[in-house]
Formats: structure tokens, C-alpha cells, sequence
């Protein structure tokens, strides 16, 4: 059921924030600059936003960056997702327009992640071993969020040790007969890691 | 600024219908099967949505086009955008995964909208030559719609002869003086190519 932007979302936003907690909108932007319009969700009080580099840089993502820099805000990447057909787009094998190069895309979008001063990347905690390869790309200048632990599969402890900095758990917590019991119970995996 | 699903969104929606015009949610889809909800959007009364193939299949559009079938709507795929730099991903080079081929990465779209028996395919009108050779992958089994007529510099003229079935047109038709008297020269140019 749709909240509504500036109603119940920013509500949920405002308690966040006032447990000190960011927020991030998981909108996976992948229009045209002039459609992307992010200020919308910064203005709602989103500290950041995932975006897709698919769409690629100008008249692209290049606005929604400048918008974010503005407004100090932050721009997560998607690298890998978490689903089972990942493979078909983030994991297709493509000439890189630059070079030639033949290089998987998330190889590609990791670049970008790096070229574009991105403020994290997402890689899909259902695959460890491509967390473990874009790290080694990353090197800890572009922080790894990764979506997918519990009800996808994801395990913590593969994907913390692969190089993953922060998880992103939806269903294993919000549909638990505890929420608070089962998001300590992640905490607490993650900090054993 | 956000109007609202099921508030202003959803009284455009049944102005359109009043009219006999179908409504297009163009939110671009390109999440996980559980979290694109389209049914959402069909409930809010949208005859179609746009969704990106780059997700891929399984676990991804699957479930899109299950419930659209299911709910008797379309989805329309996205296979060559009108802004600028689609050239970085649509029109990137990449290796077929079954056949080993290097193609463009529009042309494996247009083959999955057929594949997918998709209901539309989104063509930029910004690049006629693109529409023509899409066009010529789905020979009238999937219709062409096209955006980034108008603002972005489209041609009625150029898409239409080029293949585009449908035109998308925002802004040239929002932001004008008179949008009713805009709308008609547009539908009139469309008519007259």
C-alpha cells in the first residue's frame, strides 16, 4: 500500500531520524535527468538514494549527482542485485565503450561507481563471490550495501567476510513474529563477522 | 511534486478513462519480482506499466508480466531511451549469453520484447535511426512507443515514418501556453507523417 511521499513515508523518516538513523530511498532511479527528479525524495528527508548506472551519465544520472551534491546528499550505485536473474543484465559480458575491453558489467559499473564519486554500491548479498571481486575493484573507497540477507538466501557472515560494510534486510525483519528480536539477531550476526 | 497513488494519480486515471483514453504508469520498473508490486499501479486503475528488461526474467519481470496478464494489462519494455547518454547502456556492444554473439544491447531488448510477448516497446524519438531498426527486429508484433518528442528534440515526422506507433509527449504539451492547442498540432503532425 503506497504511504505517500511527503505523508506517512516522511513520517516514517522523521522516526528515524530521531533515532539517529539514515535513510535511504530505494527507488533504483533509471529515467531521464529532467524525470529522476530526486529533489523530491531529499526534500521528503531522504539522506540518500540508489540509483541505476544503466541509464548512464548525461542528461542521466549526472543530475541527480549534482542535485545530491547540493543538497549534501548521498548517491548509491546499483552493481549486482540480489535477485535470480541478475545474471542476465549485471552479469552479461560486455565491450567496454572506452576501451574495448571485454569485461562483465558489474565490473563496468563498479568503474563508474568509482568514476562518479558514488557515495556506495549495491551488490546482492545472495552472491558472496561478486561482492568478494567488486570490493577488490572498490577497495574500500566506495562503501558495499547489500541487499538479499534471509528471505532471498543471503547469508551475514558471507556476505560481511566478502567485503560487504552495511546489510539491507527487508522481509526477514519486517515480517517477523519479533521485528526487534530478528533485526538484533541480524546486528548481532553482522558484528560476529 | 508527488500526487499521491491512490489520491490525485488515481483521479487523472479516471479522467483519462472517462475520456476513453488508457493510462501508462511509466515508473520504469527495474526492481526485484516481490518489490516491483505492480499490482499497485493496476489497481489505481493503469491499463499498462513500463518496465526495464535489464532486470531480467526470473524473479524479476516474471512476475510483472504474470500479473498484468492475470489483471488482463500490458507492459511495455524498455529498448532504446531518448536522453542523452543512452548510448552508455542501451546502446552498449554485449555478448548474447545463449548464442555467444556480440550485438547491440538494444537488439537483445527488442528480441526479449518478442520473446516476452511484451505489449510496447519504449523507443527514444530522439533517434529515428534506432526506431527503424528496432522496427525492423519486431516487424509490427510489438508496437513502438516513443518519447522525447518535443522538449528533447524529437520529430513527429522522423519517428512516425521511422516506425513509432505511439508518441510520448510530456513537457512540449504540459509547459505550453495553450497544452490543448499543442496536443492537436502534435496529434495532427502525427497524423499528416
Amino acid at each position: 500500500m503506497p504511504l505517500g511521499l511527503y505523508d506517512g513515508v516522511k513520517r516514517i523518516v522523521e522516526k528515524a531520524h530521531s533515532l539517529d538513523l539514515p535513510v535511504i530511498m530505494d527507488c533504483k532511479i533509471n529515467d531521464i535527468g529532467y524525470t529522476n527528479r530526486v529533489e523530491n525524495y531529499f526534500n521528503a528527508g531522504f539522506d540518500a538514494v540508489i540509483a541505476n548506472p544503466f541509464v548512464g551519465w548525461e542528461d542521466g544520472l549526472q543530475p541527480v549527482f549534482e542535485v545530491a551534491k547540493e543538497m549534501n546528499r548521498g548517491v548509491i550505485l546499483l552493481v549486482y542485485m540480489s535477485h535470480k536473474a541478475s545474471w542476465e543484465g549485471y552479469g552479461q559480458m560486455i565491450y567496454d565503450s572506452k576501451t574495448g575491453e571485454k569485461k562483465p558489467q558489474y565490473v563496468a559499473f563498479a568503474e563508474k561507481a568509482l568514476a562518479w564519486n558514488a557515495d556506495g554500491a549495491v551488490v546482492g548479498g545472495t552472491y558472496p563471490e561478486k561482492i568478494r571481486e567488486i570490493y577488490a575493484i572498490l577497495k574500500g573507497k566506495v562503501p558495499i550495501y547489500s541487499p538479499g540477507i534471509g528471505a532471498q538466501g543471503g547469508d551475514v557472515k558471507a556476505a560481511v567476510s566478502s567485503g560487504a560494510r552495511y546489510l539491507i534486510i527487508g522481509r526477514a525483519i519486517t515480517l517477523a513474529r519479533s521485528p526487534g528480536e530478528a533485526a538484533r539477531f541480524f546486528r548481532d550476526a553482522a558484528r560476529k563477522s
